[in-house]
């Protein structure tokens, strides 16, 4: 299974793309959306909107995941992230793919196997699953893939539960 | 011209276009876009960008106004209204139109002539501009009126401050 992961943000918005049978996880494709503090608000949005889009049609992930808002984060930055949310919850639903949503300690519990694990933890377990190579755009990049990983773990999970198989990597 | 009021909500989503030369106003449509609580969070979001787009497709608003977020109402309800404005503004800027921003106060400033104003003085003001038969399916519908209406008389006066006419209903 194809997964996207995001990792919202008014300034850098994190994307990654694994192919993962839910055990064995390829690196695919990461990266960093920025935009200008500069820029009136309403044009951001649209620029990682477009981005996006661009990325799902370049890359055809079959399903998606995002990282919840952290509600005891400052209410302005929250409420700006969140105006982020809708633009990439709306683009992602005109493909219909299912979108998981997953809290920070989620996928650091995931991927780590600790809730409040440092940044600099996640990438090295994520460069022990992706291969001692990877290189990350920054900490966005990084967190972004890991909710992709997270995602796939849960789902291969899901799906075998439900009986289904995941044909990818084996 | 023709401008396109928002006034955002995760259960009702009010919209309103008028045509309107900045001091007369014609109601072309209004109406709100509902979502059930039932529904996951992310679908809502997709109805409501989704029926956006159809309004501006059928009726071809040349400009956009949407309220902006009160920072003062409870933080949940503040991040749930700034992910359906986030994809609100997203569905705006594929269009490229000049999108407008104010806040309730300076809405009810310019259509009642006072900020503080009940929902039911806009109304009686807004029948008084829009005719007296003007039905109202809510009050989210009347919001977005206002909305619209504010923004026509701010973009008709900064229009002719630069020297430009606005072609409509003379």
């Amino acid at each position: 299974m194809r997964v996207l992961g995001i990792d919202c943000g008014s300034e850098r918005t994190g994307f990654g793309v694994v192919e993962s049978d839910g055990r064995r996880h390829q690196l695919v494709i990461s990266g960093v959306i920025r935009t200008s503090p500069k820029d009136p608000f309403a044009h951001r949005i649209g620029i990682i909107g477009r981005r996006l889009r661009d990325i799902l049609t370049e890359h055809q992930p079959e399903e998606a995941a995002v990282e919840e808002v952290f509600h005891a984060a400052n209410t302005k930055t929250a409420i700006k992230l969140a105006h982020v949310r809708g633009a990439v919850f709306f683009v992602l639903g005109e493909t219909g793919m299912h979108v998981g949503e997953y809290s920070a300690l989620t996928v650091k519990s995931n991927v780590v196997g600790y809730g409040r694990a440092e940044k600099q933890q996640v990438q090295m377990m994520l460069r022990s699953m992706l291969g001692q190579d990877t290189v990350f755009e920054s900490e966005d990049a990084s967190d972004a893939l890991a909710v992709a990983i997270c995602h796939a773990t849960h789902r291969s999970t899901e799906l075998r539960i439900a009986g289904s198989s995941m044909g990818a990597v084996r």
